[in-house]
């Protein structure tokens, strides 16, 4: 069987999750913490592919010997945790493991993903937030909180999402279905919540930009169902930054 | 007049607060930045010194015209946070400004400072609090805890806090006067505070170090007086790292 390990990483330093060459990458560490802990290569694979920058309080990758449909260790399953956390950087925790069911694949069986996407809304910069939030200078006022709310509102339900895409992607098929959406804050804290069945490239930070947008007067929040219509990335408003984006729950 | 600078900042990748050459400094940075937006050198003097990592979460600073008791600006006040945060590094930050009394001086006036000391307390580290807290894997158990706590009211009160600084300070008076103490933990995480009207060197670092050898009983809560008492720095407990303590109130 394979190991399903569960773990969560700081995306500041990384080059998004996926392997690359000759580029710091969540799967690349995980590659070689696995090949000097288990003693012969490994294939790793990740529920999700995470964009340079984004982070993940969760995350979920299988791990099974290169070319083989299991993994044959010698050390207690329980001692995995923590003698994967002493090959991989600080910036990669893994918390707890176990062994796969056959059927299940780390990326194809996830039900739903939430992202969760975080902004400091305050004049001046905290120094301790820089990594973590997006941080948005300009007041955001009631009303024109209001009007993000109301914007994020059109957000839910099955519908094409192509105009909140970014090119580069070669998926055909735009249509997602928003479980839930939520928008909250607390002092200059704001938090946005998706969940949906899948995601687009830059699905979320799109989402957000465009909300920013509502509050700045730049896209009305009634337009939102007009932009979806219209398949048009043009007329959704800008993807917010990496920083401020987290991949938060993965659902199987 | 002077100006005050209320400020915070992330400790991590400076060499404490105090300029040193060749060294990356929060005191360097803002002499910098004052130089760059006054357009002329200035004399920035502190509130306090921080060891290399420590962080502040407030702090403060005087500023004046370099051999000079005022600050000749042409900007307007308000514009100054603004303006200096533009000229400092994202681990600085300046919330606001303010001219000082003749008679105040950022170090000398201080009645009370308060430092926090935060652990998360994990058999696994979390990669978004590796710069924030001290990673204590051990697991701390109700009773064990319950000693800590004991072993720090023992800090509270005015005493020679000799056993409870490092080597390498000139100072000669070692009696503080300790006016709260507490240890809070909630989940995984511990917090330590303590208010007093001065610091030893590495005090509040020896003193957490102190209580997590009560946890480990390597030291017994109740020989905390004995410790003081003995005037011997080898009797108390580690230093604990630099990364979990912040500077976190000033009170003039």
């Amino acid at each position: 069987m394979k190991l399903l390990l569960k773990i969560s990483y700081l995306g500041t330093n990384f080059c998004g999750y996926q392997i690359q060459n000759n580029a710091r990458t969540v799967q690349g560490e995980l590659n070689k913490a696995s090949h000097r802990l288990f003693g012969y290569e490994c294939d790793v694979t990740g529920c999700s592919r995470t964009d340079s920058g984004v982070h993940a309080n969760v995350f979920y990758v299988s791990i099974s010997k290169k070319g083989f449909p299991d993994l044959p260790i010698s050390i207690p399953l329980e001692n995995i945790p923590s003698a994967m956390n002493t090959y991989l950087p600080k910036d990669i925790s893994v918390h707890c493991v176990g062994w796969m069911e056959e059927d299940f694949h780390p990326r194809y069986s996830v039900k739903t993903k939430e992202y969760e996407y975080r902004i400091y809304n305050c004049k001046h910069r905290d120094p301790f937030k820089n990594e973590f939030f997006w941080h948005y200078a300009k007041e955001i006022n009631d009303l024109q909180f209001e009007q993000m709310q109301k914007a994020m509102s059109f957000y839910k339900g099955k519908k094409d999402f192509f105009s909140f895409m970014s090119n580069g992607s070669d998926i055909f098929d735009t249509v997602r279905t928003v479980d839930s959406v939520s928008l909250h804050r607390e002092n200059n804290i704001i938090i946005f919540r998706i969940r949906a069945d899948g995601f687009l490239y830059n699905m979320v930070r799109i989402m957000m930009g465009t909300l920013i947008y509502v509050s700045e007067g730049k896209i009305l929040a009634d337009d939102i169902p007009s932009i979806l219509e219209a398949k048009d990335r043009n007329l959704a408003g800008m993807t917010a930054p990496a920083h401020g984006l987290y991949l938060n729950k993965v659902i199987y």
